[in-house]
């Protein structure tokens, strides 16, 4: 993705200070003119000018960004994936001196109802859409209200808004061959919500590997990744004869919820059980024992989404393109071993 | 706290419909003469127009409240604190029809000058001013701005800005006589940063109530919230000669991670060490034991603070009073119980 050019860039190309190059962006004294045209000149190949004049010929910049989430307030207090995401978007728009605007909204009528009203309101000049699901109707809808959006998550094919995200797949085939080379055979994985885009690619990625590597399957339960859910749904796991060896869990909360449930059967970990983590926040390293994790920098995950979404937001011709971010990585910790036989 | 007054409230009290009362708050036409001076004349009384009247004749209203964070990305992702008050301040706002804009930011100075810059263009119409530290210096300076704000936290006596706050001294007696009934007499705490004011308040209850029960002191360190710093202390004092029976933590999250090093070490819970957690995420029931914990409704907490701050957006009169919530309550789980001797 091409980074968004700012003031500073535009100084440094034409050999100018920050404040010449405002005065001559807006039409203000205090340049000269052959120097006023050499910085629009250098403005326009870097892509720049398009957007403030479009900006300043258009209602007043909002200056904001806005994000709608369709979360229990109970959902948001304890994943710390939010809150990652959140600061590394925040960091970034700071920087562009962008505001970031929240609402959590109970449906998706209200979510769009909610898209509606700031663009036409002018209150943000784009939007993150989080949590994409599975044919995602909102990203065709927010499309036709002309607001510009980046998708946080994807591929989405076809889409008419850009998405960046992370490979799922690849993290998924890493520990199933992880779990397989420790010598485990029967694996279980406690799921996140099946509608979600990014559960339904671990889904597929886990029963093409677990073929692949010629054992039955990966017993999958879907839960809404709150720890109580997924205590309950481990706990079944765990008890039901014929029990799993390893489980992967779709979030932290959850897996740390997990590791509650094999304390309370008394089962050891990792000997009785090895446990694997999604989305690594500093929980996974709280626990005894520490929890294997797939690992993502989610604070620059936000930070990426910000940056191009600025990109939509400041130029054209950046508006469709899709930022593939590095896929999670598997950060070995005491949660796993070989299976006791 | 008196509620903040509706349109739907004022429609009631006149006898006439919502779209009525619209009308004759903004001075359009759609209501007799005599209905309108009516509908003034209640809403008036209900501390109502004031504010309107004062909105229409400055600049724009924002329709939106600002909190600016000192906080690391790292921190407010793993503090299902921030999350939880956030969704309730979220909650209420958006029910107003009011936006939240969230910014970090790195300093004192920046803070304010988050502040000086929203409030100069119009960008909120108050503010949430949260980690209330002892002597907070913002409570002036933004009193200063003449920026409509409430202090997340309390009492802060003498101050020119309202707060919300519950009494931290009280759970801090309960849960030392809690402790000392059980047996305990060798207590350490875990505490939060020295410098904020509810962890004065608290240090402050803990060696009053410690020497009203004829013991010693609570050994007290102090940390900054996170698992890792837990993790360090509460290995070291419990490595230490004559090891506390009992450790209370500031938060949740550094209890989880005491209960890990407890683990580690090898030391029974609740026999070998009780553990108190503060702020009583699910987090507290997804561990084995689960934590006993001093709970709070931070969700509701979070609500009262935007309700106070929209009160204070709204009517002038309730401007300087200050709410104080109810005190966390102790919840006995199975990480607390009778020292083993």
């Amino acid at each position: 993705m091409a980074r968004r050019f700012t003031i500073a860039d535009i100084a440094a190309a034409a050999g100018v200070s920050k404040g010449a190059v405002s005065y001559a962006l807006n039409g203000r004294p205090g340049v000269s003119d052959a120097t006023r045209a050499r910085i629009l000149a250098i403005a326009a190949e870097m892509g720049f000018v398009r957007n403030r004049a479009a900006r300043s010929l258009s209602v007043a910049s909002a200056q904001a960004v806005g994000i709608a989430l369709r979360r229990s307030a109970r959902t948001l207090g304890i994943e710390p994936y939010f809150m990652e995401l959140i600061s590394g978007i925040e960091a970034t728009l700071s920087a562009a001196s962008f505001g970031l605007t929240l609402q959590i909204v109970d449906s998706l009528d209200a979510e769009l109802e909610v898209y509606r009203r700031w663009w036409a309101e002018r209150r943000v000049d784009g939007i993150l859409l989080c949590d994409i699901g599975v044919d995602d109707p909102r990203l065709d809808r927010v499309a036709d209200l002309g607001l510009p959006a980046v998708a946080v998550g994807g591929p989405v094919q076809g889409a008419r808004l850009p998405a960046v995200w992370h490979d799922d797949a690849e993290p998924c085939r890493d520990v199933l061959e992880y779990l397989h080379a420790l010598g485990h055979r029967r694996i279980a994985r406690v799921a996140g919500l099946p509608h979600l885009l990014h559960t339904a690619i671990r889904d597929r990625a886990y029963a093409e590997t677990a073929a692949g590597l010629g054992f039955a399957s990966v017993t999958t339960v879907h839960c809404d990744y709150t720890g109580e859910e997924s205590a309950r749904v481990t706990r079944r796991l765990l008890t039901a004869p014929g029990r799993p060896t390893a489980i992967v869990f779709d979030n932290d909360v959850m897996a740390v919820a997990g590791l509650g449930v094999a304390h309370e059967l008394g089962i050891a970990v990792p000997g009785g059980l090895s446990i694997v983590a999604w989305d690594d926040s500093p929980l996974c390293r709280l626990t005894h024992p520490a929890l294997t994790s797939l690992t993502r920098d989610i604070t620059a995950y936000g930070a990426q989404c910000a940056q191009a979404l600025l990109a939509v937001i400041g130029a054209e011709p950046e508006r469709h393109a899709a930022v593939r971010c590095r896929p999670a990585e598997l950060s070995p910790r005491g949660s796993t071993g070989p299976p006791r036989t």
